[in-house]
């Protein structure tokens, strides 16, 4: 019952964010993709990833416009990725994932990432947008949207 | 070569992090957890996961701390699965992976998590420590940790 406002919809953001980047290896090449990788083989030897995995994620990460593929080579016919923007705005859930395991499962962060501008470290922080503070689950309450018209496409 | 701070460390945080929340499965357990679902059960209604692949993955997210298991009853025994403060960390990962869907996927979002004091639309954003500004991959640099030790554990 889409309408209830008291029951929560389990068809979120969360399981359709996750239907497209479905395994580690979405979020592994995505990582690669914002370190500037763009090449097929620089994918495959950065990762370790079999051919014909990196090329079905490539493909569906292409699809669902995440990637687009250009050719930078005609003697032989050779493709790049590029990120898209919505591709581009993974970023944020890339270095999330970082900064959790930075924070819980190293003594120190293997990687700095850092503002080119200034130096100053970089964080992900979960906040509200009206009063600017930094939220926890306990402090986040939720309401289904009864508006909402599901998939933009498909 | 880790200490040659020009070669970038794939062994980092994102893949460490992946390692454990190792797919789709898990992010959306972590999900349920962060509405309030904490047994197995419920887990299993919500998800309509079988009931193999949710013990398997509860048991890893136990095992790695980001579930406590509880027992709640006596006759019979029964167990439910609390967030530890480790697991209650990912929710801005978890928040990430939604607002992105929201953008780029929906039309207008099923679910809107608001800060329950103020009523405050709840974001996550990547900035600056320094310079508070948020900032996209194209501002962002790194270098490689000469003092990383690895993993805290094993």
């Amino acid at each position: 019952m889409p309408t209830d406002p008291h029951r929560r919809p389990t068809a979120d953001s969360v399981e359709a964010t996750l239907a497209i980047a479905s395994d580690r290896w979405s979020f592994l090449i995505l990582r690669e993709a914002f370190f500037g990788v763009r090449r097929f083989n620089d994918f495959q030897d950065n990762l370790g990833i079999s051919r014909k995995v990196l090329s079905a994620r490539l493909g569906t990460l292409t699809d669902e416009g995440i990637f687009e593929r250009q050719q930078y080579q005609t003697r032989p016919v050779r493709h790049e990725y590029r990120l898209t923007d919505k591709g581009r705005d993974l970023y944020t859930v890339t270095v999330a994932l970082m900064q959790w395991g930075d924070r819980w499962l190293m003594d120190r962060p293997p990687l700095m990432l850092e503002h080119e501008a200034d130096g100053g470290e970089v964080e992900v922080v979960l906040r509200c947008r009206v009063c600017g503070e930094p939220l926890n689950a306990r402090e986040v309450g939720w309401r289904a949207n009864p508006a909402a018209a599901g998939h933009r496409h498909g």
